[in-house]
């Protein structure tokens, strides 16, 4: 069964990926172009010359006229220690074992979220991060409306709806999302700075060692200028990526060892988003991403989430999910030496019942049981 | 693992097909719709009133039309014992097997064929049948032309190309084409009489019991009225689907104990396409056909071949092709009791290398193995 599996990470490469990098369109594609060659196949891709028209493109970068136009408003800001917020943490009480935190979110004044956007370092006290996978952009941020399209019409026309939820997204060099896939069609336009994807599609799902992790939380304390992580009460378990891509000099080999088919497997599909651009990320596929700031210390990306097709490829990712692929692990065991372990595992967050579950996820573009659904 | 397989057959129905018979359109959809809505999710739909305006509609049933224009100009004739060609038959020196058997096919002139498809019953030496899967509109019957539209608009423009192929079919009630898939995206118009599809998705793959099959052919000799049967010099294999959905009444038992999975799995899909109306058969869709004639005793449909895309939806099939399926069989031994066996089996006639192979095959809508590739 390993062998099949992995004959399809290939298949899939060879005849619909192709072994080079991600297309890269030079204007907006038709609706038809975009559903036949990106949609249907289940295939990424870059628009440039897609948003230039709009006004944001050259009002944001401009952190005077944001300050100017949300002022003081409320947003809802996310505090993690070191930029890495919904992704994997020793857990608070066991640390040998990890648990699924998410950030500490205040309701803050923009201009006040915006200066410790710009401050968060690695020396400081915690890295703030503005995002909300709420719809946030047509609610906390109405203001910047007339800025940016509310959709994007070909997208829009090709998928043959509006968006569900339109998300804002400003952050600086620490703000990272891990691994993780969404039950969307994501059209991820960059306003300024860079962003970093690294892709891989649902048929690698494997490959990302897919596990239930307890959810957490960080509690900041103002007072303190200290996290607490406390777990979530009731209890309750996020399906996640157990992958981190780009593992510490220090913990690589183990990470190596631990999740041997995604270190020794096909690479992740790289692609650098820029200012002005779009990035087709199409549903199910896993996605990682870091990014870079501009001139004022600021990344800015807004995506436009719609409803994917819950059809014959989204029951062949289920029934691909379903299967338990026999990991030969390497562990280090007490005594120094190497055992060989065999995990035998499948994967279990997705199933019928996740889809009348579903509800906005907190997770940057995740869906995966956060806050509501899957657990 | 059977389990698995059999959620996604049931999946499959859940999200996308639904249990409803197939989406009947009043009117051609637009190419994105088509796209969207069938293509894409890889779901058949019939669509009335899309061919009205084609002199065929009107000038086809009067055969006198058909005689007057194709006078006695050479078209390929099928003739098999009792119309069943490109199906499975007890092999010639081992009955108790079987074999793959292609038609007798001669060339005739059209008004000596027309005669012999209507005067075609149980009691006549043969049955004929104008069927051939060679572009064969474009080339035997070119003086049609002008009766139909050379593609279908709102399919080539949903799929960006023009059909690779047109077929022309006049058979009579004994005609019936035996269960296969094409890797072609199908286009199926009925001009007169009535055609019967029995559907199933390609996750039913397991379903279909296919299997390498000697191949045979039909030899028809005129001086006899006899067919003799001879396996294929060399020697070659044809995957073929097992199963025959409408067994006679003394086999019954028999075959629905060799073919469980079909017997006892989900109906297939029943569709009876009208004089009139195009059928949109989806690439790797598994069909049976059969007809009912018009007044005159025919039934005439003509089918368009797109290319099909082979992307992560074909990936998956071929995965899910791969996998051994542990199926029970009951099997009665010669003292009469039933033992249980098990019968594990992985298909095999898909790979990549049959795209490279891919040519015109030659059953009805057929391409697996036949002719040129996959065995």
């Amino acid at each position: 069964m390993e062998e099949k599996i992995q004959t399809l990470w290939e298949e899939v490469r060879e005849l619909s990926l192709g072994v080079t990098p991600i297309d890269r369109l030079h204007a907006p594609p038709t609706p038809l172009q975009f559903l036949r060659d990106y949609i249907s196949p289940n295939k990424p891709c870059i628009i440039s010359n897609a948003i230039h028209h709009w006004p944001a493109t050259t009002l944001w970068p401009s952190t005077s006229y944001l300050l100017h136009t949300l002022s003081s408003s409320a947003v809802s800001l996310h505090l993690t220690p070191i930029g890495r917020a919904d992704s994997l943490t020793p857990h608070p009480t066991t640390p040998s074992s990890l648990c699924f935190a998410s950030a500490h979110v205040q309701s803050t004044p923009f201009d006040e979220a915006l200066m410790f956007i710009r401050n968060s370092n690695q020396h400081s006290k915690f890295v703030a991060y503005l995002q909300q996978q709420n719809d946030c952009f047509r609610s906390e941020y109405s203001s910047l409306a007339a800025d940016c399209e509310s959709d994007i019409h070909w997208a829009s026309e090709a998928i043959g709806c509006l968006p569900e939820a339109v998300n804002l997204w400003i952050g600086n060099h620490l703000s990272e999302t891990s691994f993780h896939k969404d039950h969307y069609e994501n059209i991820y336009a960059v306003i300024t700075g860079e962003k970093h994807f690294l892709l891989l599609p649902p048929t690698d799902v494997h490959r990302m060692y897919i596990r239930d992790y307890p959810a957490a939380h960080y509690i900041y304390s103002q007072d303190t200028g200290e996290f607490a992580l406390e777990l979530d009460d009731p209890v309750r378990y996020v399906p996640w990526c157990s992958v981190n891509p780009y593992p510490s000099p220090e913990n690589k080999e183990k990470e190596v060892s631990k999740f041997p088919l995604f270190f020794e497997g096909p690479k992740p599909f790289e692609v650098t988003v820029n200012a002005g651009e779009i990035l087709y990320l199409p549903s199910m596929w896993f996605h990682h991403v870091r990014q870079t700031p501009d001139g004022s210390g600021l990344t800015i990306a807004l995506n436009y989430w719609y409803d994917m097709p819950f059809d014959i490829k989204y029951a062949y990712f289920n029934f691909l999910q379903s299967i338990h692929y026999s990991s030969p692990l390497h562990t280090p065991t007490l005594d120094g030496l190497k055992h060989e372990e065999s995990c035998s595992y499948a994967c279990t967050c997705n199933s019928m019942k996740e889809l009348n579950a579903k509800t906005y996820p907190a997770s940057e573009d995740a869906t995966d049981g956060l806050n509501n659904s899957m657990s």
